[in-house]
């Protein structure tokens, strides 16, 4: 490429703009061509010259002898540039800069402001998955293994809800540790949950009004309060209006919709496993009324199970999407929490009259999730090194919430303390003493100064009145890093009392 | 786990009941308790069985004795069923199965009908990239090298921006090829180009009415017309309304809004380097007048830059992101058409005004797209096989159309054949003496059936009175594929003519 005099840059007259012509310096040793070199080099002069509209440009021959190259090199770049509208030649009298291109004036040089660094992860952010455990050779190996001699299918016609192979482990996965009785037809693979509910309001819900033919107008869908608050923005993302609705002791209640708006109410996104983030799981009896609520309204349920795989102790509730005999719910699942939320791969799992409809979908607006890791998360799948990284991961985890409970002892009269028998956090409410000196969201606000990252029930919910507790995520940090985090949790709070 | 005498499934009364129970076969050999397997026995029997309500159960004396098992295992399945809401225990009298479960009706075992299974390619399908060149022995090495012992900043908070040695390379990558000066902090990686678009009009427009607090309504979004359909789609998706503007021979005009709607035009998404589908790139003059209503208006550009790696002769018009010195054009890439479009991977150039503001939604709102490739790809791109790929998949594709371009001869009577300097598929006008007996998309009818996956220009429009092409891809298809495609093709017309 050919290189241009700093001082040459800005603001040139014709003097200026012949000599810096000269100064051009073409590279012989560059791969490029003389011609495209000296094309590029006086493109970038025009670029960031001053006002040159009209100037002329020295005859060829002259350049060229100034250049030491070929005429035929300074021929062909003045083409090309007269070709890009740059130049232009007037009959007998040579070549000239064109006029009235404002846009070749000089141009400020400044570097975009750089963009803030990713931060490490804070000890206390929850969902994060033990990293020390990952299989990093399993994993590179089954990569390895999917791409180097790869399977025709791979660069087939991509199939709009994913590899197969990989739906087929994810519903023999969904038998064995869920009691879901499931095809991998009915597996749609997915950038993760927000995809799944972006999937699922355009697929399944008729249109809002402003972007559709009818003037159906937006559906209400229903969000647990407090719940993911993610979920309020991929809601609204797809034209619909988020409705959250307050839990109780058994998490979501479908009678709490005031019958006004009942009619409106198109879909309700729940986690009768584990409610995000209290823990709690929806008892048996709230299921049904849920599922019969669901069948009388012809309301769509989408069962987000996050996390259920890590259960300590006792046997999880089975899935409201084996409940189900109405194929009105739908099961959504991740690998955000198993393997790394930056896999972005989670999945949904169709009742049989959902599968048409979302696969229309797909098939015009193509899937989010990428292709890359799906045959090697096959593979790892299918050999049983994920369930063997499971099963690791929960003994990690279990003996990681009882280290942090321990830790925590010292804050016994503070903060309701108690074991969880799943999950990746503990959700500890503040006992009346504390909250008569402070709340949830200053414990967490005053815990980000010292490097927490507390997390506040109460942030987590839109609706007035909310409960307040701190979420503390142990899943992701060592023992060590536990005990620390928990000491420096101890101070904070007896600072604050 | 335990298993079913399959006849005891339907049905079922109390001495059926019993005699199920007392069938129950747990395997000593299997790593679940016992407990566990009975516990599941239980409830997939309740869960299949008939109306069961308010049945009692054995004592767990004689159904330990029956299935030769400990008491304790009977009584902690059953407190587990308990605790499940399957089972409740009256006070002196034994353990029932709940009254008041409607969905313990027997369940229609129904497998889902499969999807369809996914298609191969198609003679003449455009955008496809020549897989048989694909490196994948050097990209599994990368994806080996990424994850064996992966750098510890993958396995921390992700950049929502996505992983910075892929966006540096695209960087570099761009200057190489298409002159644009831009830095990594500018690089947003995506899913793709739907993922793009959806992340400027939600980060960088103001948001539709409805989902938003504002009464702002929703702004138009400028399109191409004849242009990529699924435009459409992704604009609608945002809340916002696609206006489409019908091309001129040097493609889009803002001149053509018309004036009453021109303050609605929030966005306008162009193909100057090479217009989709027909192939004509914008002229400078063109460029410049657009990046003038741009500044004026204070529109936003969007570049999409789909295929012009593949340039076979000239030098490509400089981007339009590189000409605009107002900060109001994204440059937006892919590498579909590069490496496959199931690695689901795009970028965006942002310049300096749009970094903030998407920032802040992206972290709100996460990346799409999956980190599991771009380490690979940012080493693919870093050790020079990339480009190597890419001069290899150019010289390729020039073959390719050469050798299309040949084997149409016979139909030149017919069709307006002429070389392309650059792209993956020709688009190939009517004669009029083709036109006066049928139309592109009838031909494109035609040869579906025949097994040809020919576009037809007017398809890609939505306004009326469309120009008539037939869009014919060649770049994924072998010299004896295309040949045959071709010979196909001469039979189609000349039958229809």
């Amino acid at each position: 490429m050919a290189s241009i005099d700093k001082k040459s840059q800005s603001n040139l007259t014709q003097p200026g703009f012949e000599a810096a012509l000269f100064a051009l310096t073409l590279d012989r040793s560059q791969p490029a061509p003389l011609h495209q070199q000296l094309c590029d080099g006086l493109r970038a002069l025009l670029l960031r010259g001053g006002d040159l509209a009209g100037l002329p440009l020295p005859p060829s021959r002259s350049l060229a002898a100034e250049l030491s190259v070929s005429r035929m090199t300074v021929t062909t770049a003045y083409d090309q540039l007269m070709a890009e509208g740059y130049l232009t030649a007037r009959r007998g009298s040579g070549t000239f800069v064109a006029a009235d291109l404002p846009h070749l004036a000089p141009a400020p040089q400044n570097a975009p402001p750089p963009a803030p660094p990713p931060a490490a992860w804070q000890i206390f952010q929850t969902g994060l998955p033990d990293q020390s455990l990952f299989p990093h050779r399993d994993w590179a190996r089954q990569m390895d293994r999917a791409w180097r001699a790869p399977d025709p299918a791979l660069l087939g016609r991509p199939d709009p809800f994913g590899w197969m192979p990989l739906r087929r482990a994810i519903a023999a996965h969904l038998g064995a540790w869920r009691g879901l009785d499931c095809q991998g037809e009915q597996v749609v693979i997915t950038g993760g949950a927000w995809d799944g509910v972006d999937i699922l309001a355009r697929a399944l819900l008729p249109p809002p009004a402003q972007t559709g033919p009818a003037q159906t107008g937006p559906a209400q869908i229903a969000l647990e309060d407090p719940g993911w608050a993610s979920l309020h923005h991929a809601v609204r993302d797809t034209g619909h209006i988020p409705l959250p609705l307050r839990i109780d002791a058994e998490g979501f209640d479908p009678a709490r919709i005031p019958d006004r708006t009942a009619a409106a109410t198109a879909a309700a996104i729940v986690t009768p496993s584990r409610h995000y983030p209290t823990g709690r799981p929806m008892p048996l009896a709230r299921r049904l009324a849920l599922l019969d609520w669901a069948a009388a309204q012809g309301t769509l349920i989408v069962e987000d199970d996050y996390d259920s795989e890590f259960r300590y102790q006792g046997q999880p509730l089975p899935a409201l999407a084996g409940l189900d005999q109405q194929g009105r719910t739908i099961y959504m699942g991740s690998f955000s929490k198993l393997l790394s939320s930056a896999l972005r791969l989670g999945y949904l799992v169709l009742p049989e009259p959902a599968i048409a409809p979302v696969h229309a979908y797909l098939a015009q607006r193509g899937a989010r999730a990428s292709l890359a890791p799906q045959p090697a998360l096959a593979g790892f799948m299918d050999s049983g090194e994920f369930a063997t990284h499971l099963r690791r991961m929960r003994r990690s985890y279990a003996r990681r919430q009882v280290v942090l409970l321990d830790a925590l002892a010292p804050l016994a009269r503070w903060l309701d303390l108690a074991p969880d028998p799943s999950g990746m956090h503990l959700c500890v409410p503040l006992r009346p003493c504390l909250r008569a000196h402070t709340c949830d969201r200053a414990i967490a606000e005053a815990g980000r100064a010292m490097g927490l990252r507390i997390g506040a029930l109460s942030a987590h919910a839109v609706l007035p009145d909310a409960p307040e507790a701190l979420l503390l995520g142990y899943s992701g940090f060592d023992e060590a890093e536990l005990r620390d985090g928990a000491a420096r949790l101890c101070r904070l709070i007896t600072g604050l009392t």
